[in-house]
């Protein structure tokens, strides 16, 4: 399902081609967030024409609104939104840790109140894999225990004995759905900001086996340098033949540093979160658009960008939208940015076929 | 600039060619409402999709943020937005009497309080044809006294003095600019609900003489009835090689009555404003598509529909949208609604080159 194509000869940077039931994916890839079956404020046609190969979408957001029964009426998740290239679907565990109420973890599973309606849920490993299943995800992730940050060592070392609990049992229940779908599982390496604890989480997920592995408890407000050891401490365990996804990251000088330790996948909210709130990425750095400095601004958001927010539109004229709260300011930066994040990774691809991936790192 | 190209034998609809700086438009026709130099939520391909031919821009707005001096550095409201189709702009009349604070009308023009800062501007007549002369607009409007409903009749008649005395002033203005612009400007007939009036202000607009006239004061709180009946009191004593623009109209319905009475040109916030609310309008009426019982309605908004919306997405995806507040669903809904307005003027105009326009009304 993973294959390499290229390696960079001087780092671990690689270009594979992953395949999933709705398509085949080049990595290294930027995956947009399209946590409640949408790339907030985006089309399904603008973020093909970014280039967009998979997009995420979150078991636990969809699991309450709208609901299974809504999204299995209409054949599964790509029907519902009608987009037909691969998703990846987050177990949900992050948002169980961090917006429900009265969160209880047991051995069995977890328990939670809805942070929409407070309603009670409880729900097992075994059963974030049959949600996901029933959206008719392509990439499946276990469920796991989120922890903040800083985590005192004892407290990690337990929640990773019942992290790997979980990536047992949900693997076993994937293997019963074999039967019915070509879709991925990939497991995910937790273990807080301790070397011994990702290595052995890393360690035990492999002896179980997935189709890919996440690193993930990562830029959950560590400092960079340590979030960069633990990802090295992540990647450095894990099967080379296999996909690696650093979750929730990054920032676009993440990527090249990520990339040459071998991570293939990265999802973050940045992008389109960041660009809603006026900030632009671009080759130059970050603009904040909003700022008085650019009123008369004429030139494009990026002069080295070719993507058609910067062809047809000025500085002066996107401040104006976001000084007037009008929605065309946060769709044309989120879509100026998106293309950007996924444009940068379709660079290092061919920077890496062409075995110029280091001198790409230092011109950016 | 005008030229009649079909009439109906029945009424007094027809259809136009109209000519401006920025190309010929076919009417009637419907034009999309860009108050702050964007038509909310929407991009100009989308516009273009629809199959747009002219939007509306507000001076009152547009003076006020981004200010003249960022729209003249742009080079004009056309290359400020990036939209190379025609622009109408409102006087901004409208506006300074219903969104300015402490407003003072006098005979040499009016003075108000911005609605964002509170800041204290004087506008004459002049001033307001200078504003869209700088703007670049394809077609200017006078600046007039708004009224409320109901007004006394002394009332209304004081002011319909004042307006046609400013729309003098305007003309005359306008008459100096001849000599660097090819716009367009058009008068508005005001008069409140008096027949009489109404007449009065035709006639005294005619005889200074305009490229087109506009029916104000339409659609402020009086029943349709009246509404209509102030329209056709109005268009009545308007010449007929000349187009007429019904503001603030309409919705679906009343197209085909104001067509039927000669009437050209129409604008409403209803397809943006409504559809950002959730309301859609088709051929089979209007869905809201954010009601509970849409939940799991697989069908598009409009069975009948053939815009990229109603090919893509269901109701129950869109309702889904409204329901977690994505942006998407704003845009999807105000989309729709443009196609389908535009859409109706293009088929009455069809209709009409047919000699069918009855026919499509009764269909309707």
């Amino acid at each position: 399902m993973f294959r390499i194509t290229h390696k960079d000869k001087h780092t671990n940077a690689r270009v594979g081609l992953l395949e999933t039931p709705h398509g085949v994916i080049e990595t290294p890839e930027f995956m947009p967030v399209g946590t409640q079956a949408t790339v907030k404020a985006l089309s399904n046609e603008e973020l093909k024409y970014c280039g967009v190969q998979i997009i995420l979408g979150n078991t636990y957001h969809l699991y309450l609104r709208p609901g299974m029964d809504v999204i299995k009426d209409a054949g599964g998740l790509h029907r519902f939104m009608s987009w037909d290239r691969p998703i990846l679907t987050d177990s949900g565990g992050f948002q169980i840790f961090s917006l429900a109420t009265l969160m209880k973890v047991k051995d069995e599973g977890v328990s939670f109140n809805s942070h929409i309606d407070g309603s009670r849920h409880f729900l097992t490993p075994e059963d974030i894999i049959r949600l996901q299943y029933e959206l008719g995800s392509d990439i499946m992730m276990v469920l796991d225990e989120c922890l903040h940050y800083p985590c005192p060592k004892d407290r990690a070392e337990r929640s990773l004995e019942l992290t790997n609990d979980w990536a047992r049992r949900s693997k076993q229940s994937f293997e019963q759905l074999k039967v019915k779908t070509s879709s991925l599982l990939f497991g995910i390496v937790q273990g807080s900001t301790y070397p011994d604890l990702r290595k052995k989480s890393a360690e035990e997920l492999v002896e179980i086996g997935f189709d890919g592995y996440a690193i993930g408890g990562l830029s959950v407000g560590e400092p960079k340098e340590l979030m960069y050891e633990m990802m090295e401490s992540s990647v450095k365990y894990l099967p080379e033949n296999k996909p690696h996804y650093a979750m929730g990251i990054g920032m676009p000088q993440d990527f090249f540093k990520a990339i040459e330790m071998g991570v293939d996948m990265f999802d973050c909210v940045v992008p389109t979160r960041n660009g809603r709130n006026g900030a632009a990425y671009t080759n130059e750095g970050r603009v904040i658009v909003r700022n008085g400095k650019y009123s008369k601004d004429l030139r494009p958001l990026s002069e080295s960008c070719d993507c058609v927010v910067c062809k047809n539109y000025s500085r002066s004229y996107i401040r104006h939208l976001f000084n007037t709260q009008e929605i065309l300011g946060l769709r044309l930066n989120s879509l100026h940015n998106v293309y950007f994040y996924v444009n940068l990774l379709k660079r290092i691809r061919e920077a890496i076929k062409k075995g110029r991936f280091s001198g790409l790192k230092r011109e950016f």
